[in-house]
């Protein structure tokens, strides 16, 4: 079950210009940042109410946001919705005829693990699944 | 003050469908469907958690969704954020050096009055403030 937007991440070529950016359009300041190796992300969180912003910056060239803003532009790279059971979740969305990524989950940044969807079976929205460790 | 991201905003060429896929991601129905003449979108809301999802079709072929979908695809449209006091918003945000789309908050779905913030003041993101009527 999808329980609630965990966060929207937001793919950014300049992480300290997009804090300070994303500092004054929310009016206040990011409470961490982290760099997740394995995905190669710095990345930057702004609690807003019950969901957060991520900023995510390519900290190496074959970085998924490295490829990503090859080909695109800076934005909404992904929703992440947090599900109780991140397993449970993949079957039910297998089985929904959705399009797993990396059915294993990995680890992502904040404490999670983490799925993303094929964006082709989601009307074009980059999903991932995030479950608390 | 940016006190919840109210909706995320997803542009869709077929409601029908995008309903369908939609109610088979979340694990559950939308709870409503709106049209906004103003617009010229029929969307349609479904709640997660303390935010919603807004699935946005064109309309008429003037529709900012039909030109949207003309240049890019489907996908992340906007981010919304609730404010309590949206002229008090426009105001700080002008003064934070962004650019705001239209100064006189236009009717919106659900009950909302918005404005929205150019994406090249905002890393690419199409920002909308929405304040309760």
């Amino acid at each position: 079950m999808m329980r609630k937007i965990e966060h929207i991440g937001i793919a950014v070529a300049d992480l300290d210009k997009s804090n300070e950016l994303f500092t004054r359009l929310l009016g206040k300041e990011n409470y961490k940042t982290e760099s997740v190796e394995g995905e190669g992300v710095e990345t930057s969180f702004f609690q807003v109410g019950d969901t957060k912003v991520e900023l995510l910056q390519a900290s190496r060239p074959d970085s998924p946001i490295a490829k990503y803003l090859e080909k695109k532009s800076e934005g909404v790279h992904h929703i992440s919705f947090d599900v109780e059971d991140i397993h449970a979740e993949i079957k039910r969305l297998k089985e929904a005829g959705f399009e797993i990524l990396n059915e294993t989950p990995k680890q992502g940044a904040d404490n999670k693990i983490v799925v993303f969807l094929h964006p082709r079976s989601t009307n074009g929205v980059l999903v991932e699944l995030c479950q608390n460790q």
